[in-house]
Parts: C-alpha cells; structure tokens; sequence
C-alpha cells in the first residue's frame, strides 16, 4: 500500500518527440510479466546518466559508463527487470555486452550506442539467451505513447507503476517533459535501488547535459532513503530528444535553461518521492529537513542519520512519539563539535525539543497527533548556522521485514 | 528467545572482595521492578569508564565524565533503569546531581565519588524523587554477593540477565573477574545502548585503568552491532578493588597485566555478545569477520556496512542465502579504490563468490545450508592487504519491529 500515491495519470505521460518504447515478456525471472523495455532515439538525441556509487556496480552500469563514453550518441536502451546482473564478475560483462550487440545488430547501429540497464536479483547469471529472443517483439511493440507500459515493465518489488510528466513552454514552443522509475527497497542517495528515466523534446547542447543529469539526481533520487542501503545498479537517464523546435539551450543558468531545469526537476523529484511512498513496507511518508547547518554536508549527515534510524522508523510505524529517539540520532550524525544545548525540534507545527531539551510547552499528544498522520515533516535545527537540506523517508514496518524476507521466494 | 544463551551460572558469579551490590525497586517507571542498583566501593579501588560517542549524551554521562576528571576516588556507582534522563537539558543535569548529592550525603562521601547511570525511555524527566526515596532500600540490600540481582536489575528490553565471571591466577593469588551487562536494541560500537560493569580484586595500579578500560572496550562492546543506533546513555566501567594482595599491576603489557587483561577480555566479549545474542528480535548470532584490509579501519567499515544492512539481516532471518546483498553492503562500505574483482565471500565453510563473482563450484544447497544454522560467520576477502576485524551482531526480524514499535507501551 503506497501512502499517499495514485496510480500515474496517463492525461501527463506525455509522448515525446523522437522517443519511442516497446514492452515485451521475456521471461527472464519468471513467466508471464512484463520484464523487458526498449527506448528506441532517433539520432540526434542528447543523453547522460547519472550511476551508482557502490564499488560493486552491476555489469550494465560498468557498460553504461563505457558506452557513454565513448560518445558515438546514444540510440536505444534495454532495460531488464528480474536479475541485476551484478555481483556476477567477467561473465555477468560478457552477457551483458551480448544483450547490446544483439539489439545493436536488429538496429543497425553500433553496440556502443545502446545502454543497457538490468534490475532483479543479485549474483545469478543474466539469462541473456532469453532477453535477446524477446528483442524482436520488443521493437515491435516501439512506440511514443507507452511510458505507462514502460513504467510497469520496469517494476520490481514496486506496487505500483511511477510515471510523471508536465509542459512547459521554452522559447515559444511547447516542451513535453516524461519520466518514469523504479524502486522501492534498497534505496539510499548515492543512488537507490532504482532506475530512472526523464526525456524531454526540449533541445539541449550535449554539453550542458551531464550537469542537468547531475543537478536532477541531487535534487531528488539523491536526497530519498528508504534502508540505507546502496544499490548496485542505480542509475539515472536524462534523454533530450531536440525535437521541440526551440533555440538550444546552451547554459543551465539561461532563462530557458532555468525554465526546462525547474520542469524536470518536479518530476524528478515526484518519482524519486514516489519511489519512497511506494518504500517497501512503507505505512508513512517523512521529509527529514535539517536547518542551521554550517553546510549542507552536515545537515545531509543529520537528516540521514534520523532517516537510517530503525529505532526512529520503528516510532514512525508505530506512531510512537518516542521523540528522543530522533534527537539520538542526531547526536551520533558525526558532527564531532555539536553543542546539544542549541539543537530545537519540531514535528510539524508542534516544538518538541528546545535547547536540547524537552520543550516544556510540548504535550505528549500534539506529538501524538501528528505521528498518526501519513504525512510528516521533522525539522531539526542545528544552531550552527545557514545552510538547510531536506531528504524524505519512510518507516519501518512488518511489512518491510516479510517483503525482504520473501524476495526471491 | 536469545541465541544460544543461558541463564548466567552463578558458581561463576564470585563476589569481588571490596565491592557490594544492593538492589530495590524505586518505581522509576514502573512499579514492581527491580530498577535501582548501588554499586558500594571500598575506600582504594581504582575505577576507569569509557562513554558513548553520542554528541547527545545523556545528563548521567556527563556527570560521570566529570566526576571521574575530579579525580575523588569513585565510592559508589547508582544505576536506574526506566528512565535515560537524556535530551533532558539542564533540568536532567540538576535531577541527575541531585540522585548523586542524596547517595553520597548516606555514605558520608563527596557528591564527586558518585557515578550515576541511567537507561530507559529518552526526554522524559528523571524520577528523581523516586530514585532518592529507593536509596536506604538498595543500601540495606548491599552485599558481595549480588551481581545476579544487579544483572536483573539493570535489565530494560533485556530477555534474559547478562553477567559472567572468572578466575585467575595472578602473583600467585587467586583473582576474581565479574562482570554484568545490559542491551538489546540501539546498539552499536563506540558504544551500544548499553551499560557494562566489570569488576576485579585485581590490584592495578590507577595509572593504567584508563587504558585497560579503553582496550576492553575496542575488543568486546566497541565490536558489537544490533541496529546500528549509538545510544546516549553507553557506558563501561572497570573496577579494581586492589583487594587480592599481589603486586599492583602498573603495565598493562607486563605478564601479570597480560593474564588480568587477557580474563577481563574474555568476560567482556561475552557479555558483549550476549547483548547481539539477546538483541531485539535475534534468532540468529552473526561474526562478520574481514579479512585483507590495507588496515583494521577499512576491515571494520566493511563489517559495519554488512552488519547494518536492513537487507542482509532480513536475508539472515529468512535463512535465504541471497548473499549478493552482501556483496552490495562490501560495494557501497566506502572503500573508494577497491577492486571488485579481488572479492571473495565465504559463509562459514562454503567458499559463495571468487573475484567479485558467483564462484563456479558453489550451490545454493550449500548456502541454505549454512543460512539455517543459528551461529553463522561470514568471511570476506578484501585482497588489499593483511589488515583483519571481526564483529558481532544478529539479524533484522519481525519481532525487532515489534520490540521497538511497542516499546514505550
């Protein structure tokens, strides 16, 4: 049960221009879902990614880095639900560079002009006999308007499909802006367990590409956590397909950069948020923001250290204004010279904590009231300082613990 | 249910000749239950303690830190559960010097040779009334005799008390080492939600205790994980009561500081692990042990990084031998250089993945094998140098879930 998120609108799931996507079931993992994708670009596509920081990075992602690379554009992706392909050492390179060469060829493009992208279980060897026999029916299916099947064919353990789009206008011309994501557990910044997609018919130089990629992921999938855990294969693609007919955009920091930024960013944030809703288990939708900070790295360290929390999530489960265990937390966030008598906290509208202490106007059922919400902010201030950072989580509950327990069964 | 835990054997219980123990029950939190403890000190006994890294360190911490700084000589330690009297502010400060002025003032000691405890539920106001109106109970009850009472009453989510003894034999005296622990949950290194008091008739000299408190503590309570929550309240004291008539021990690397160090070790480590043993929820007792770091820092992070994963310790509970999860908790350790293709992961005997993948000769019957038993270790090879760490902790089961949404209840 996700809190708090429908099911994608397909009125906003927008085509765009020069983007086509075809679904297919190739059995990967198990018969009968929908587990491969396809994104088809015509030439002409701007694309850059955004991966996972974990040193044990999956064979795609070790693929997507060196196909990008080499910067001979990009004319498809292949994604695959149902095994992650990582963990499976030269083998699992070898597989996956097959996939690529197989799509590359029914293409006639070159194989380093497709990504591909893997998503499932670790440590198993990709069946990648049975992704390129689906290959065919995939292309055959190609085609703009299916982000909603895009969306559900790249699901995992998610309850529900996550698409977002919205309009803009950019000099003049309508611009179409479309993504979709995946992931409900294993998720931490840096990136999640997830895989992402935003594309846009804006027209966008490939040079400003890398950092709208970088600004999009550190504004949403790189501030959600629903365990902590880092995932193998995270990664993040931005597509501009150059087909919206606008001047293009060469600066982020222009007007029309500003304009084509601030659309991608909502929905951006919208799946990296929706991936947290949909957190597995997730009873409670939480936005961590930590005030007063000397810089943003230390109010991450605290808003993270409060969203890793099991005894925290456990209260938010339980609705247990147990509140001492979020000023915990911010104690052992890693901050060597925190002074505790400045730090304040407020769930909501109600002042918890003061000077590091209880507040002594706080009633234990205000607290009460708003951890029975679906929907809660905790705001910590350090007294230190300026800066302010935000990240959202979700509680831990049964739910999580059977879901984890069950995955591969 | 702890893991493969029983009840403390009281013929290993000695008494410590210079140290009596009373308990009563004060009413902290609740009533019928043994939650006051004095720990009495004969006139000459060297004392050293070793407290939580936690910047929000509860008011007790505090006061011990500086009444052991003021250098007095400690005549007696006043332990309460029911209650941490953290994120209390000054108010927790006053209430918690008010419990040490009103212990010293019946011993006809200074209020400086007092070290006060407390552990339970945060930000709420200490009892302090209550504790005081306990103290002429917990006198009376005073005796060498009682560390199975003390062990029970420093319990709080504890299932089953913690303590051990052993002897000695050092300057041809016999020499006593017992000890006691308490935690469950909001357990990590540097320290856990935990108190641990471990007292010998050793005699040792006052200059080398700091340095046996701190050694203790990085081989046995600093190497313990349950959820990765470094509590406010962590607390290790070492007694010597310089009652067992042998030369004082002034280095701790002399043979005689060897043979205390090498039995006060041993009981630490146990009580250390009995606390993962009995850890919220447990059904399992887990070693990680990495192995080829450039350095026992990295060896550690590693470790931690397995022990915290959410995913790893559901996977343990499931008894689903999905060990890539392991694998992905090695990649995101924060180990910037490594080289996932010198990767080696072994549980117990069965050798799972070689250079960063599934090793060819492994079968999923033997993982599950493994992942059934109730004492698991896992093994990893860095291939980055001779560095070794181990550490302890248990899995992540429905039952942790329940423990801490219902704790306050």
């Amino acid at each position: 049960m996700p809190v708090n998120l429908p099911l994608p609108d397909p009125d906003t799931l927008f085509p765009i221009a020069g983007v086509r996507i075809g679904v297919t079931e190739a059995g990967v993992r198990k018969v009968g879902r929908k587990d491969l994708t396809v994104v088809l670009l015509d030439e002409g596509a701007s694309v850059a990614g955004v991966f996972t920081t974990n040193r044990f990075c999956a064979a795609p992602v070790q693929i997507c880095r060196e196909h990008l690379q080499a910067n001979q554009g990009v004319r498809a992706m292949l994604i695959n639900t149902g095994n992650a392909n990582a963990g499976t050492g030269a083998d699992g390179l070898a597989r996956a560079r097959s996939t690529c060469v197989a799509l590359a060829q029914r293409l006639g493009v070159g194989e380093q002009q497709i990504l591909p992208f893997s998503t499932g279980v670790i440590m198993e060897p990709l069946p990648n006999d049975r992704i390129e026999a689906g290959l065919a029916a995939a292309i055959a299916d190609a085609q703009p308007g299916n982000w909603m099947r895009a969306a559900e064919g790249i699901m995992t353990t998610d309850t529900v499909p996550k698409a977002f789009g919205m309009k803009v206008s950019i000099g003049g011309k309508p611009v179409h802006v479309t993504g979709i994501s995946k992931g409900a557990g294993m998720i931490r910044p840096n990136m999640a367990t997830m895989l992402g997609f935003i594309a846009t018919d804006a027209c966008v130089h490939p040079s400003v590409m890398r950092q709208l990629a970088l600004e999009l992921a550190e504004g949403s999938f790189n501030r959600v956590t629903v365990d902590g855990d880092t995932s193998t294969n995270d990664s993040l693609v931005v597509i501009a397909s150059n087909k919206a007919g606008h001047a293009a955009i060469t600066a982020l920091d222009s007007a029309d950069g500003q304009a084509l930024k601030t659309a991608m960013l909502d929905v951006a944030r919208k799946l990296a948020q929706a991936i947290v809703r949909d957190g597995e288990g997730a009873t409670k939708f939480i936005a961590i923001q930590v005030e007063g900070g000397r810089d943003s790295a230390e109010c991450r360290k605290v808003a993270y250290a409060i969203a890793h929390s099991p005894l925290v999530k456990t209260a938010f489960f339980a609705s247990d204004p147990n509140l001492g265990r979020i000023l915990a937390a911010v104690g052992y966030a890693g901050i060597d010279d925190l002074d505790q008598s400045l730090i304040e906290l407020f769930l909501d509208d109600v002042h918890v904590a003061t000077q590091g202490g209880r507040n002594p106007s706080y009633r234990e059922e205000d607290g009460q009231r708003v951890m029975r919400q679906s929907e809660i902010t905790v705001r910590v201030g350090l007294g230190r300082g300026t800066a302010v950072e935000t990240v959202w989580t979700c509680d831990l509950s049964h739910d999580y613990v059977t879901i984890n327990a069950d995955y591969r069964s």
